[in-house]
């Protein structure tokens, strides 16, 4: 199945596609229903809504306050090829905050600060956990995850490099793009395994890998974050880029005003985004 | 006044200090009354609840759900020369999440993982937001703060320095002590500049120096931040550190199970916790 959450009418909503069409299953969130430990199939089930056409609907990312955002960095040795780092043998970790999600549809913002010369793109497989813990075995952490879902980790390079911590560059409001879908994990291979990621700018393939090149694949980035931190229903994990971003280009390929970007995961859907500048 | 969060007869509930009782003013959260934009001196002074022995009440952090939680690193010029970084000139950002805190007097918790030869102790002033905004100019910046608290920011530093990020050294579950009490902005000075800020580990002095030695000062953090990310009434900034910490000295001096960890900031209060070793 695949979940989606939007605004009609005026108001938040959740729903299931069906072909061409959303059925509404109600106003409250994926993230409350996860947190709740609610079944989404028996849900989605249950509820029997009105039929809605997408274009009359304002999507919303799946998940608008997930409890964490957790994004993985240098987890595709090609890329991590292209960065000033050496491969850790240990995840690469960061946080994200709510406030700089936005919708499959709604524009990517390059910020109106002296030094971004672009927004970079970063194709991920974003992964939502259905059920939390601590101290996840790797053998059972397929179980914890309700779905999968696209993302753009769009990075304002400059700022990712001011500090030691890549915490700002990552974090400018209207930066990360989450969605279209909630893909429950049923639909896919087991860990998203084996699908084709792309990310296209204007049509153009600028990145293009295998899911399957993740060095910390799904479950062991679960094991592994959770031998640390409490995971909850509704944490999203953000699984890394694959080579090709923009700043390791040469001359560099930074996205700008009026530029399209979109991120294209086999099954999983497409994310696409308009990019535009703030405006101050 | 002091506000404080606490559990009392298994509900949870917010006070304000009166003398050496708690004022009970209501179930609703800091954080949520704060969301509401409720200004907290009118609501304390409105509601008349029942008075209650803070020994009759379990302590919670002042806020257990932040919308954000933002802690600065590198922002006393001491504690990066005992680094392994030079210091940057714009602040180094890294998240906590949620799940990491703990309130006063609850122990922290030195995590059952291989590589952790002890927590790190980490005194500094939390800053509480009463008021969120986007691009607030440094002259407003003091207006949008509720008040200050005490952060005892536990690292585990091996896990810190094991990928380039220091996300997973910085969350383990109940390693970040704060509280006790949210005290008002007008209780102290603007920026809560000039305060005597002391760590003691078991009696002793391990960390000594004036908030006036931020580099980067409250009102600063707050514009700068907000220059890339909107911030929320209920977020907190994490001040920084100060030199002294364990992992920089020569033995090293880590926290371990039976020590008691205190940081005290002059007009602020004492957060006190004891630390144990995780049992799983």
């Amino acid at each position: 199945m695949r979940f989606v959450s939007f605004e009609f009418q005026g108001q938040q909503a959740i729903g299931v596609r069906e072909g061409a069409q959303i059925r509404v299953l109600g106003n409250e969130s994926l993230e409350s229903l996860l947190a709740r430990g609610v079944d989404l199939a028996a849900y989605a089930a249950q509820a029997g809504g009105e039929l809605l056409d997408e274009r009359d609907v304002t999507l919303l990312p799946p998940l608008s306050r997930p409890p964490k955002i957790i994004c993985v960095g240098l987890n595709y040795a090609d890329h991590t090829k292209e960065s000033p780092y050496d491969q850790p043998d240990y995840p690469t970790l960061f946080f994200r905050v709510h406030t700089s999600l936005v919708a499959h549809g709604q524009p990517l913002v390059r910020p109106a600060v002296d030094d971004c010369a672009g927004l970079d793109f970063e194709g991920e497989v974003a992964v939502v956990l259905g059920k939390g813990g601590r101290h996840i075995r790797k053998e059972d952490a397929l179980s914890h995850v309700a779905g999968y879902s696209l993302f753009n980790d769009g990075s304002v390079r400059e700022y990712q490099f001011k500090a030691p911590q890549w915490t700002v560059g990552k974090n400018f409001d209207g930066t990360g793009a989450f969605g279209p879908d909630l893909v429950t994990a049923d639909e896919l291979p087991p860990g998203a395994r084996g699908l084709l990621l792309q990310t296209k700018l204007n049509g153009q393939v600028v990145q293009s890998a295998s899911t399957d090149d993740m060095i910390f694949d799904v479950e062991t980035l679960i094991a592994i974050i959770s031998q640390a931190i409490t995971l909850e229903a509704g944490d999203v994990i953000v699984s890394g880029t694959p080579a090709g971003i923009g700043w390791a280009r040469e001359p560099k390929l930074l996205m700008k005003q009026g530029d399209v970007c979109e991120v294209i995961v086999e099954k999983i859907g497409t994310l696409s985004n308009p990019i535009v500048d703030e405006v101050k």
